[in-house]
Parts: C-alpha cells; sequence; structure tokens
C-alpha cells in the first residue's frame, strides 16, 4: 500500500473505534447529581479528541486475542484463559485519566482553552474544574476494578494505572519546575514527556493485555510500545509546530517559538550556542510574519536541531513498532505499527 | 468503668494506633523526585491529625478477626479465610485519601490555615498544591491494590474505595454550591456532610472487612457504623464550636457563627424563624465578646437548634455502636463503640 493508503487505513481504524468509544464514556460516565459537578465532566469528555489512547487499547487487546478487528464484542471480550471482560471499560478508563490530567493542567498552566473551546476552570470555575477532575479520576478506577476480568489480572491493571497516575503528576511537577529554569538539558526534557505523556499510552496499551492475562513480556512490551510511540508523538509535536503550514496547523506555525515554550529542538539548539530567545522578535503569534518563521526555522535546521528532533522521534517510532513483534502476526497488529507511524506523520 | 476512664482507655488506644500509622506513612510514602512536589505530600501527612480513620479500620479488624487489640501483625494480618494481608497499608489509603481531600479543600475554600500551619498551597503554591492531592490521589489506590489480600477481595475493596471518592466530591460540590444559596435546608446539609465527610468513615472501618473476605451484611454494618459515627462527629463539631469554652477549643468560641458558617444549627434555627445573620454583630472571632456568643447561644437554645443537633448526634452514635452487633464481642468491638462515643464527647 502507499503511505497515503495506509494512513487512509489506520484513520479509518481510528474513527470507528472513536465512535464506541464516545458511545461508551456516555454510557460509563451518565449525567448525575450535583449537576453543575457531572456538567462539566462531561463537557470535557465531549469537548472532542481522537481518543488514540483508547484506540490503542482495543487495537492491542485485539492483536492479543488474535482475533479480527471489529469482530469481537468489546464488551464481552475473550481474555486468554477462554474467560471474558468488559475491554471498552478499561479503554474508558485510560480516556477518563487522561481528561482529569487535561482539566488540572490547564488549571496550572493558567490555559483558557482547550480544543477551540473554554477550558473547564473557564467556562465553570476553578473550584468545579479541580472537582470535576477528581471526580473523573475516582471514575476511572471504578471502571477498571469493574471489568469482570479475573481478579487478580483486575487488581494488577488497577496497581498499573495508580502508579501511572503517580507518574503524569511527577512529570507535570517537572514541567512547572522547568518554566523556572534557564538549564534545562534535552535529557531533562525527554524524561519530563515521558513521565507528563507517554506513561499514560503506555498503560493505554499494557492493561488490556494485563486483564487478558498475558505474559509479563507481552504485558512489558506492549507498555515499552505506548511509552516509546507517546514520546515520538510528544517530540514529532514539537516539529510539527515549526514545519506544517498554518492553515493545516489551524494554529500559527512557530506559535510555540513565539510564545518561549522550551521543546527539545530549542533546548538542543541552546546546547548549540544558539541564541533561541532572539529568534524570532514578535510577542505574540498573530504579530509574527511567515518569513520571521522561515528564518528561526532555517537557523534551526543549520543547528541541526530539527533533525535532532526529527530522528529521534522515527527512532523511537520504529523502537516502538519492533516491540510488537511478542504479538501473533495479525491484522490489528500491523493497525498497531501504523498507529505509531500515525502518530508521527499527522499533518494534524 | 467511669465516663473519664472510658475515655481515657479509648485515647490510649487512639494515640498508640496513631503512633504505628504515623510510622506507616513513613515508610509507605518515602521522599521521590521531584523533591518539591513529594515534601509536599509529607508536608501535610506530617501536619498531624488524630489518624481517626485508619485508627477506625485496625479496630474493626481486629474485632471482625476476634483477636486481642494490638495482638496481631499488623503488617501481616489474618484473614478469615486462613490467609494474611497487610492491613496498615489498607488504613494508610484511607488517611491518604483524607490527605488528598484536605489539600484540594484548601484549595476551592481559599483557607489558609490546616492543623494550625500554613495550609498546602499557602505555603508551597495552588500548582504543588493540586499536584501533590494527585500523587497522593494515586498513591492510595498503589497502596490499597497492593495488600496481598485475595484478589477478589482486594478488587471490591479498591471499588468501594473509587466510589467512596467520588461521593466525596459529590459532598464538596454540594457544600461549594450551597455557599451561593440561602434556602438550603436541614436535611440537604445532612447529606452533603455524609457525602463529604462521612462515608470515608465507613469505607475505613469496611475495607479491612473487604480485605478479609466478610459476608456482605458484616461489610454493610461497619460500613454504616463508619457513615453515621462520622454524620455525628461533623454534627457534634458544630455543636462544640458553640458551647465549649474558648480555651478548651483553641479558637473563639461561636467562630462559625460570627464567620456565617451555616451549620445544622443555624438551618434548624432558620427554619424556627430565627434571624441567624443578626445573632452576633461582631465580623470577625477576634472581635466577638463572650457575653455575646452567651446570648446567640441562649436564642438558639430557645429555638430548640442546639438540642436538635445534639440529639442528632446522640442518636446516630447509638445507632451507629448498634451496627456493632456483627461483630463478635471483643475488646476491640468495645473500642470501636467508645470510639463513636469519644467522636461526640471529645472536649477538643
Amino acid at each position: 500500500m502507499t503511505q497515503d493508503a495506509t494512513e487512509d487505513r489506520v484513520l479509518a481504524a481510528v474513527r470507528e473505534r472513536r465512535e464506541l468509544v464516545n458511545d461508551a464514556i456516555e454510557e460509563e460516565l451518565p449525567m448525575a447529581e450535583p449537576e453543575r459537578l457531572y456538567e462539566a465532566t462531561r463537557y470535557i469528555l465531549e469537548a472532542g479528541g481522537k481518543r488514540l489512547r483508547p484506540t490503542a487499547a482495543l487495537l492491542a487487546a485485539e492483536a492479543l486475542a488474535d482475533v479480527d478487528p471489529r469482530s469481537a464484542d468489546y464488551r464481552s471480550f475473550p481474555t486468554l484463559s477462554g474467560g471474558s471482560f468488559d475491554l471498552m471499560r478499561s479503554a474508558v478508563s485510560v480516556e477518563v485519566i487522561q481528561s482529569f490530567t487535561l482539566i488540572h493542567d490547564d488549571i496550572m498552566d493558567e490555559d483558557d482553552l482547550r480544543r477551540g473551546v473554554p477550558s473547564v476552570h473557564r467556562e465553570y470555575d476553578t473550584e468545579t474544574a479541580i472537582l470535576a477532575g477528581d471526580t473523573l479520576y475516582a471514575k476511572a478506577f471504578e471502571l477498571l476494578s469493574d471489568t469482570g476480568a479475573d481478579p487478580a489480572n483486575g487488581l494488577e491493571a488497577v496497581n498499573l494505572l495508580a502508579s501511572t497516575c503517580t507518574r503524569i503528576c511527577e512529570g507535570q511537577a517537572l514541567d512547572v519546575d522547568f518554566e523556572g529554569r534557564d538549564d534545562v538539558t534535552p535529557e531533562e526534557y525527554l524524561e519530563m514527556v515521558e513521565l507528563k505523556t507517554a506513561v499514560l499510552y503506555g498503560a493505554s496499551a499494557a492493561i488490556p493485555a494485563v486483564l487478558m492475562g498475558a505474559d509479563d513480556e507481552v504485558v512489558d512490551a506492549l507498555y515499552q510500545y505506548g511509552v516509546e510511540s507517546g514520546r515520538a508523538f510528544q517530540i514529532q509535536d514539537d516539529v510539527l509546530d515549526l514545519t506544517v503550514p498554518s492553515e493545516r496547523l489551524g494554529k500559527q506555525r512557530g506559535s510555540d517559538l513565539v510564545e518561549g515554550k522550551e521543546t527539545l529542538i530549542t533546548l538542543h539548539a541552546r546546547q548549540q550556542g544558539v541564541d533561541v530567545d532572539g529568534l524570532v522578535s514578535a510577542d505574540t503569534p498573530a504579530e509574527v510574519t511567515e518569513s520571521a518563521v522561515d528564518e528561526a526555522v532555517a537557523r534551526l535546521e543549520e543547528s541541526g536541531s530539527i533533525a535532532y528532533a526529527r530522528e529521534m522521534a522515527t527512532e523511537l517510532t520504529e523502537r516502538s513498532k519492533r516491540r510488537l513483534a511478542v504479538l501473533p502476526d495479525n491484522e490489528a497488529r500491523t493497525l498497531l505499527r501504523e498507529l505509531a507511524d500515525y502518530l508521527i506523520s499527522r499533518g494534524y
């Protein structure tokens, strides 16, 4: 298949699962009292998102169970020992955790917008946002502790999700800390990205395997698949901000640079002696010209910083795909490989 | 025994267990990186507290196992089916949840002090406080999912803790909502108190029983014991604020009234036609005189509001103690009964 055809196929797989995940979210997190609290939890869940984490979870389970994609019932999915469990509920639980972190991160980062709409603390208020996050946090554990899987596997999955949450908090704490420092190294930045973002991808791919009773080797491989492709995803985000035309990006190209956001690229450039703070003179993305961004990008190309990030994303993606060798060779596994490719090829 | 002797005995039991719980907290939540984040989690855990919830958990387990108090190893405690589990870890998990709610509540309520020291968001900052709460939240589930109990029981305990957290969030949301309303009924107030505070007492007493493999009847009875004595505790708090001399209270008597805090007593008085807002004219606890408080208390006695709260606390306590009939008749059960009494008799 051509690259475009491959991308179409994985996009179709993502889209198809997104619909099912959205339906399941509605079922698993019904409105309740107090209304304002539950409205706020629905608000973030309905604000969109590609549902990449639950999609990775569903595909990992399908590959491991060696069933044709979409042939088995996600609500009564086969385990490896002949039982069944609610795979969809476990997939929803990771998306719910993701939503909780978005709400709390937006409060901490004072971000007013999320997915093009006001963030929860802006649409409601900070109190409601803190509580909506805390409620989703609890709901995720309610869901994951009630999948009908073998209890020993269920408990292990809960433990994995809980330790993943601890790591996410550590990553966010590092991110907050880095804002006040000017000596962050690319290595520290990569560790932060791993904790803040990639571990939840890892947990998403690994949790279904845990629930199905897979060997540790398989669980670990799926976890690493998720962590590595998740890291690649975040690094590529920084590359795309500089290289994808503004109209495709949906925002001004180079806005990270204008806003002074530190990325793997800027940190690498600093190490190469580039005056990163002087790369663009505009103070807001609205003021910057395309030619000014072009010049800045040229400077970052020269220092090898964009290539450095791009190569790292590619290398991590390749490594993540090799992890899938532990799975049976089937269509779902191919889709997982393509999903990893898509994470760094997506033109937004 | 005289009432004083009984109180001495239960206080000794609480004190003894508090020391052990404090040691276990230190072991289970060691310092880690990033330092500032973990310092903030330690800060709240070390700020004190009577550890009443873990104490209730330990006593409930001892009563149920029918062992002499403090005779069994809390780290390798007998289940009802001949196994063993880490009871202390489960007791710590509820205290850790309690600490997380205190941190987030203080942010929401803009409370600058907690247990006589600056609250976490004042000592550190709001970002760190949100994250410290989120980290403790995760740690509680890490701990509870790793007690070595039978996995089916472990998973049920996790589910109970998670649904309890959901209820706590609902209770806090009601509390925030009530601040903007002037038509809250005593019934609504009681529901809020149950959700915000009492359910965690319920979970504290019930979780060890779940982990030990007790029948649903026993689990439910212990849960109700905790909920009812927890509700009594909160109601009595409001009574004590008006009736215990300032020097014993450690703060100005009647400060709830001065600060316009709505309680079961003020809500009842409003229903009786008392002009609650005009009861004291002082704006801060420092300005109010003892005689002004005396007059306000006399007015609330007249309307039957203090008696109403006091009777409700007593009635709930009696009901909570009757729940313990499902347990073997032993010393730990007696201590649980006395603990319920202590919760409403304590003179601070």
